[in-house]
């Protein structure tokens, strides 16, 4: 019987408060604190309405050290979950350092003016959490999040040394609109307009971002084209699993979703530098993402499947073996169930097994920890009990490219 | 030895007060005025360094009647060259009209509310030009312009009768640039984005923008897409030429720059409605303009050819005959003459002509006037004369399409 705080109001959160709101069990009492107040309030309605469950709300700018140390000292929760903007990371663990609470987020933190995701701004705060008797919890979404705690089962239970690993992360989801983003634009650009960047031999080797095409048939979705990107649970992995001789992330993209990205590119549409127009600056992205449809409209019109897994090869009892560790998650049964589709969906639930493993104990300690650090299977047993069932497939053989 | 007054500084512009400045026996003396007078300083600048020739520059706005007609009473014209917008026909119209004097345009007028293009307005003003003993000449550009004295030039001397005319326009430049407009990006996006219309059997045929291809195989330029498509003469041709049976307009879109327009429209960047955006009102082809790079900024780096011509299939001495009537232009060699490119040299040269035309007489008459009503020789004559050199072919068969 726990007190959580949850920090933002997006998909992601409103998936993880409805899902902590069905284990009541575990989350005692919710509160919801975002900077628009009613947004908050929008996500209480659906959980009381869908569940019986009260929440309480408040409105917290979570840029602000100050008020948020003052906000989690007035609600006294056993747990901070940060699903705000990853711009926000290192002030919420200020606050939570401040007050002396535990810490989980999903995403690491980036700088604003720079498309940049690593870990060592958020590391650099093991000591401080170490030394109050606190514990972060990293990156606990689906990917970053599960796709560590899969690799993290395999080399437990499947092998006993993995050589290569591969993240496949598929959105067959459409929506039959031209072109929108799965969350929010901005993040979302950055992401995918950054350079390719895969972990070899000891070492990150780069590219040109989208330049490294596959084509994989997904169970659920069919064969799809996927990229070799950044991803930043890379950086974790290659950490936690030196052994591992390499490292990729592969996400698919339809051909519609790159020509416009092209396009917006090559007009300037994606830069984030301020230019003049009529007497102010504006941030050209900033536009872009004004006159794109807001992510959370998407959620009654997004048909088809998310399909995320990892694929690793290595030995077993001597043996070369390549096993293939998955979810597919429904973007329709997604919305039913909480009213977020998939996109959310798989990075909320995750958010809310993090939080539920913490406030129970089954995971515990002090200092700041990736998912890779922690016992998978306690994880791996509640993905299958809320809503994100996986299996387990041998492959004949690795990844041929 | 005439007196004129051009309106308008952009790249129309440039090129008929660079041509009019090489005719010094037919243009005595130029006065270029436009909202901006240093960009009206800076063609005098490059006219004078080039021809030796100075001309007078004043400021105006066209919007404003009654200051343009002081300007003209002023500068005491023979005839107003109007090279502006085509949403301030109407208002130099009614100052020449108070002031008495002969006008010319080059692109008929244009609602800045509504992106429709049609002769109404001005022809409204026949009367009153006749009244006043005035001579308004209509679209003395290329297209509208030369591809209309073409036509009336296949009547006079190469049919006795036409039964379908098909006006090519090719733009064979390429900047290197992903995506750039020849002009005006507001006035081309609102052209292209607009519904086909062709005059066939008396009426008009309408269709969705760009969904009626072919490929044409341009001398100069290679193979080409086309694209059926509206375009202000084919309401005048229709008009003066009312045995010719069908009559269609196609102009060339690489799929390049049809990819970026789709991304565009798709995202509603070429829309003009104006929309909020942080607490302001923005039209988002304004924004796009902004972005994208200056046409005048084009000159320097376009490269390849420009055809523009007429393909008439019709009876001579009681035989089915196709003739073709076309103009190939050099970017490259438009620029080192004017520091202007061919788009714009093909509509500036044929104003320079029509201009003067009028001022020595060889076209005169009471009303508004076009093309399609004036002798077509003096004009041919003229554009071999100064850099628009026209050929004559016999085709084989009429378009097969």
């Amino acid at each position: 019987m726990s007190k959580v705080l949850v920090i933002g109001a997006g998909g992601v959160s409103s998936v993880a408060v409805h899902k902590m709101a069905m284990n009541a069990d575990i989350f005692s009492h919710i509160t919801l604190a975002s900077r628009t107040k009613s947004k908050c309030d929008a996500i209480a309605q659906s959980v009381k309405s869908r569940f019986g469950v009260d929440i309480d709300t408040a409105a917290i700018d979570a840029d602000d050290v100050t008020a948020t140390t003052a906000l989690i000292q007035k609600v006294q929760p056993e747990l901070v979950v940060n699903l705000a903007l990853p711009y926000q990371d290192l002030s919420i663990m200020d606050a939570c350092l401040a007050a002396g609470v535990d810490y989980l987020d999903t995403a690491n933190y980036e700088p604003r003016d720079e498309a940049k995701f690593e870990y060592k701004w958020q590391w650099a705060y093991q000591d401080r959490f170490k030394d109050a008797g606190l514990m972060a919890l990293l990156g606990s979404g689906f990917d970053p999040g599960v796709t560590s705690v899969f690799t993290t089962y395999i080399k437990k239970h499947l092998l006993d040394s993995i050589e290569t690993l591969d993240i496949l992360d598929c959105n067959g989801g459409d929506t039959g609109l031209p072109f929108a983003t799965n969350f929010n634009p901005e993040i979302n650009l950055r992401e995918v307009t950054a350079n390719s960047r895969h972990w070899e031999n000891g070492q990150w080797v780069e590219g040109p971002a989208l330049s490294h095409k596959q084509t994989f048939d997904f169970e659920g979705v069919g064969p799809k084209n996927m990229y070799l990107m950044y991803h930043e649970e890379l950086e974790s992995l290659a950490k936690f699993y030196p052994e591992i001789k390499r490292i990729r992330f592969w996400m698919t993209f339809g051909d519609s979703y790159l020509k416009h990205l092209e396009v917006l590119e090559n007009i300037g549409m994606t830069s984030i530098e301020p230019m003049q127009f009529q007497g102010r600056e504006i941030i050209p992205i900033e536009f872009l993402k004004a006159l794109l449809p807001e992510p959370a409209s998407l959620g009654p019109i997004t048909k088809g499947k998310t399909n995320i897994g990892v694929i690793a090869t290595g030995l077993k009892d001597g043996v070369k073996k390549t096993v293939y560790v998955n979810n597919i998650c429904d973007h329709e049964e997604a919305y039913a169930e909480t009213g977020n589709q998939a996109v959310s969906y798989t990075t909320g639930v995750p958010a809310m097994i993090g939080a539920a493993l913490m406030v129970t104990g089954q995971w515990k300690g002090d200092g700041v920890f990736n998912m890779e650090q922690l016992d998978p299977d306690p994880f791996m047993d509640m993905l299958n009990k809320h809503g994100l069932p996986w299996k387990v497939q041998d492959l004949d053989a690795p990844l041929d490219f």
